[in-house]
C-alpha cells in the first residue's frame, strides 16, 4: 500500500485509526465525518495516498467513482435528505484540510444554510474564448 | 442518445446549442460555464441524460470520472489557479439548477471569497453510530 507517513486518512483506510466505516473494497474506503456539516456527512477516499486529484491516476479515480451513485443513494435514504452535494477540494486555497484526496457527500435539506457561495459573474467580451483557448492548449500539449 | 426534451445540457452535448467546449468523447462533454464563479469554471457532463448521480449507472460515472484529473490539471494550469473545487449538486435542495448531472470545476485562489459554507458540528453521543447503522442497513438491503 502506498501510504504516506503521518497521513491520518492513510491510517484510517488501513484500519489503524478507528473510524465510522460504512464501505470498503480493494481501492476505496468510506466513513462518516466526525465533524459533520449534516448528519450522514460521508468521506470517500482512495486507499492509496494521493494529495490531490491532479496526481491521481484516471483508472484509480474511476474505481472510486463507481461507488458514488450507490453511496449517495444510501446516505440520502438513511438520513431522509432532499439533496446531496458531492464536493472534492484540491489545495489549501480550495479549502482542502487533509492532504489526502477525499470526496465529501453532504446530505442537504431546504433551508439548511449549507451550500457553495455562488457569486456568479460574467466574462468580458472575448475573454471567454481566450480562457477556452488556453485550456485547449494545455489539453493538447504533449504528455497530457 | 438518451436525450430529454427541453434539457439545455442535452442540447449542448449534442452540439445543437453552441458552447465553449473544451473536451468531448463518446460519453463525456466539458465546456466553460458562461456565468463563472471564477475564470475557467468548467462543467463536465455525461452526454446521456441523468437528472442526478443517484440514477447514473456506476460505469457511466466511471467513464466521466476518468477525465477529471486531466481536466482539473488543465484548468488550473491555464488559469494559474492555486486550487480547485470539484462540486456536483444533486437535487434542488442541494443547489442543482439544471436537471442534468453536471460536475463543476471551480478554480480557486486564496482570498477569492468562494468555497463551501463550512458549518461543522458534532454528533451527540451515540448518534454517529445510529446514523452509521442506518446507512449500513441501506447498503446491505437487497437490490442495492
Amino acid at each position: 500500500m502506498n501510504e504516506a507517513a503521518d497521513c491520518v486518512f492513510c491510517k484510517i483506510a488501513a484500519g489503524r485509526i478507528p473510524s465510522l466505516k460504512v464501505f470498503e473494497d480493494e481501492t476505496t474506503f468510506a466513513f462518516l465525518d466526525i465533524q459533520p456539516l449534516a448528519e450522514g456527512h460521508m468521506l470517500v477516499i482512495p486507499k492509496r495516498h494521493y494529495v490531490c486529484l491532479t496526481g491521481m491516476p484516471a483508472e484509480e479515480l474511476a474505481a472510486l467513482a463507481r461507488h458514488l451513485p450507490r453511496l449517495v443513494r444510501a446516505v440520502m435514504e438513511a438520513t431522509g435528505a432532499e439533496g446531496c452535494n458531492v464536493l472534492q477540494n484540491n489545495g489549501r486555497a480550495a479549502g482542502q484540510e487533509v492532504q489526502h484526496v477525499h470526496w465529501h457527500l453532504i446530505p442537504r435539506r431546504e433551508g439548511d444554510g449549507l451550500g457553495y457561495r455562488w457569486n456568479a459573474s460574467h466574462y468580458a467580451e472575448g475573454r471567454d474564448e481566450q480562457v477556452r483557448a488556453r485550456i485547449m492548449a494545455v489539453l493538447s500539449a504533449p504528455g497530457d
